[in-house]
């Protein structure tokens, strides 16, 4: 038992919260012109009072079919208790990924993969709450087997086994204290998006960069692909605003065809950006290969992830040489158990991960996996840094701590997803406060 | 105008139907035990009084998930006519599938895609119906240009451009005639699966292989990967029923990963299948590619597809080599718009297309995409065939009609899946009489 106690799983909530970003064009690119950032926000209930968070991200219209989903899934988790799920949280993951009716609508992917992830987020929330340690904390004193068992290695054991991973975890336990008291002193590397957005003027552009150079920001990303001549425009004013020292990174947000993709990001070239992110659409492994090697000699690499839906997905991803900068996302992939399998193959092909995060509460969960990350994984910094989005903290209990262009490791217990109670009832769609003032419009 | 009316469309109507086929063990296989064959079937009301019908197949949970897609896309769909919709059809289907929103929850695969699937058989079925010809008939006549113009060529392009497509299909106009009379009196050649379902008594497969060679059918498929002993004494004893000139395929349904399909296969070689169909991840083209080549000396072919969930998806499968037959699904991929542009990617790499279907309604559909590809891509009946299950045909108001083992083309107008109004009523969840007797249960 956990600190004395089993926690059975009484009961499964799950809310439609949006939040209408789109009014003011935050979080626009080329493909999503007006997202409204958006969660399937869980809750679940024990019989010991304690209560486990998890969300996943949605940008609006449909974030109701997700939480169908979820409702579908929450027979397989009430009346388990979370002793009985993480004795055997393999199994768990796969009861959730392979139910025999339910596997034919993914599988382990879209809809009800996006479900899973809200739900298992929850439960990993639980968990660290009921140990009384932040999650990334709470993963890192783990036994490296504990680990690896959390881990469904199905379709993957070509290019990772069970033991190689266990191999690796074991090889990272030195140095770990040295890193977590590193972590916990200077935090961990981010970049920002917040300065860049599709939709906004070149006035607010140089404004937010300004701002952005002021508060430590070092690196920088950029949308494009609506219209070459104003990406050039717009690439180069944020080059001359930060200067040659900064990094700058590019995000296409699967526009273009893969020829396409080629030759307008070596038009992009003389801005000397690190990444293009998701140049084309995220299920083409050998169009993302093919671009990648066209723009090697360029020294651009390629980026992907966000919207990459598996594990056996970001394996041939790897296999392939199709990325050189791996994005995992904490809700597109089914929890934390499938991104210890990406950040495991990750390692193994020593390809960097740079976390997806902003939308609401993807900074608040991603920070731990990329903290388990440097401090049981990769132990190494070189090219790594994780997203940051200046947006939608305020709505939670525990929200990231920025310094100094870094996220710092949270303090409170748990997986620091749960939103202020206040926050989900003024914005649960449709019956909020904020949508009942947004209809009467 | 179509006829001389623009059919719009004034309201959509979408109901969750199950069949409860899991109590006799009917469509069991390695991964899916226990499917209740069911459907997300949409009807389309015209202010013509016209109707069109779709349907997306499901095993039984979640379907209810899907009707909950299927209604959030209803609105980019009530209001506009038949006319609007196929005078610009590649529009129509990037407005269902790219969504600034919803595109989130794909893009074009699981549950969203399903929903779009569903949605648009429908409106193939009222434009079918609306010119007084059956659905297959209807694209065969139509202009090449018109046929191209429905396929969205966004991530293709690399593999397929629009000019090729076009080339293709004109080309493919010689001999046409030809081969839709000979299509309309010898049909298409299929291939049973109602013989060997895993769950299946050795006495039951006996009896079912020897009714089905009396009936002509000379190919015939059996699932396997449950268990080793167990596939090879299952088909031991069907090849030995069907004889050394029947063609036998084997099944596993995504059981297995890349070495374990490797060595399981090789052990059934002395059965000599034809292909081995999904040995591995619907998502893994590398797989895929490493079993194709480790069974190719083994005269083994790799077939897959039904669970391959966009075009983007086939087009990497057909550029690694990862397949030798193509399986497309009437309803996983984007309807009649996204199987064109699959067909024709197969023409070009010269894959012969074997559609998967069975479960309920897939037949009647599929059999309608494997005459037009017939009768205008392929021009080829080499190793090709379309799968066949004798099961809930009796539900339809235009069953397909099989005569010594051939598809005979359907004779009425539309695209074959509208259902009896008194099946629906019956089998609707959770309120048909059906249901309401299985719950008393």
């Amino acid at each position: 038992n956990i600190r004395g106690m089993s926690h059975k799983i009484v009961n499964l909530r799950v809310r439609d919260v949006r939040f209408p970003t789109s009014l003011e064009q935050h979080g626009s690119d080329a493909m999503h012109t007006d997202p409204d950032y958006s969660a399937a926000y869980v809750v679940l209930d024990t019989d010991s009072g304690l209560k486990g968070f998890g969300l996943t991200f949605t940008l609006g219209k449909g974030t109701e079919i997700v939480l169908c989903a979820v409702k579908a899934l929450a027979g397989l988790v009430i009346g388990k208790s979370l002793q009985e799920i993480v004795s055997n949280f393999r199994g768990f993951y796969r009861l959730l990924t392979s139910d025999g009716q339910m596997r034919w609508l993914g599988p382990e992917k879209g809809v009800i993969h996006l479900a899973t992830a809200a739900v298992l987020n929850a439960v990993w929330d639980l968990w660290a709450r009921a140990e009384g340690k932040y999650h990334a904390m709470y993963l890192s004193i783990q036994d490296p087997k504990q680990i690896v068992s959390c881990i469904d290695f199905r379709y993957i054991t070509d290019v990772l086994t069970e033991e190689e991973a266990l191999d690796i975890l074991v090889k990272a336990q030195e140095g770990k204290k040295q890193r977590e008291d590193q972590m916990l002193k200077e935090g961990y590397p981010a970049y920002t998006t917040s300065c860049a957005w599709l939709g906004y003027s070149d006035q607010q552009l140089k404004q937010l960069c300004s701002d952005g150079l002021k508060s430590g920001w070092t690196r920088f990303k950029v949308k494009v692909g609506a219209d070459l001549e104003d990406d050039i425009r717009r690439c180069c004013l944020i080059r001359k605003m930060i200067g040659p020292s900064s990094t700058l990174m590019i995000d296409a947000n699967q526009r273009w065809d893969v020829a396409e993709a080629i030759s307008w990001v070596s038009r992009l070239a003389e801005v000397k950006p690190l990444w293009i992110e998701e140049p084309t659409s995220p299920d083409d492994i050998l169009g993302h290969a093919a671009i990648s090697k066209a723009l090697a000699p360029l020294g651009i690499g390629v980026a992907t992830g966000e919207q990459c839906h598996n594990r056996v997905m970001f394996k041939q991803f790897l296999q392939a040489s199709a990325l050189q900068f791996v994005q995992i996302d904490s809700c597109r992939l089914g929890s934390v158990n499938e991104n210890l399998a990406v950040l495991l193959m990750a390692y193994k092909f020593q390809v960097p991960v740079c976390p997806h995060a902003g939308g609401v509460g993807l900074c608040e969960l991603v920070q731990h996996l990329i903290l388990f990350d440097y401090i049981c994984v990769s132990a190494d910094l070189r090219n790594r840094m994780c997203e940051y989005v200046d947006h939608l903290h305020e709505h939670f209990t525990s929200p990231v701590v920025i310094q100094d262009a870094h996220y710092m490791p949270p303090k409170d217990p748990g997986y620091s997803c749960e939103m202020l109670e206040e926050s989900v009832n003024r914005h649960e769609y449709p019956e909020g406060d904020i949508w009942k003032q947004e209809i009467k419009k």
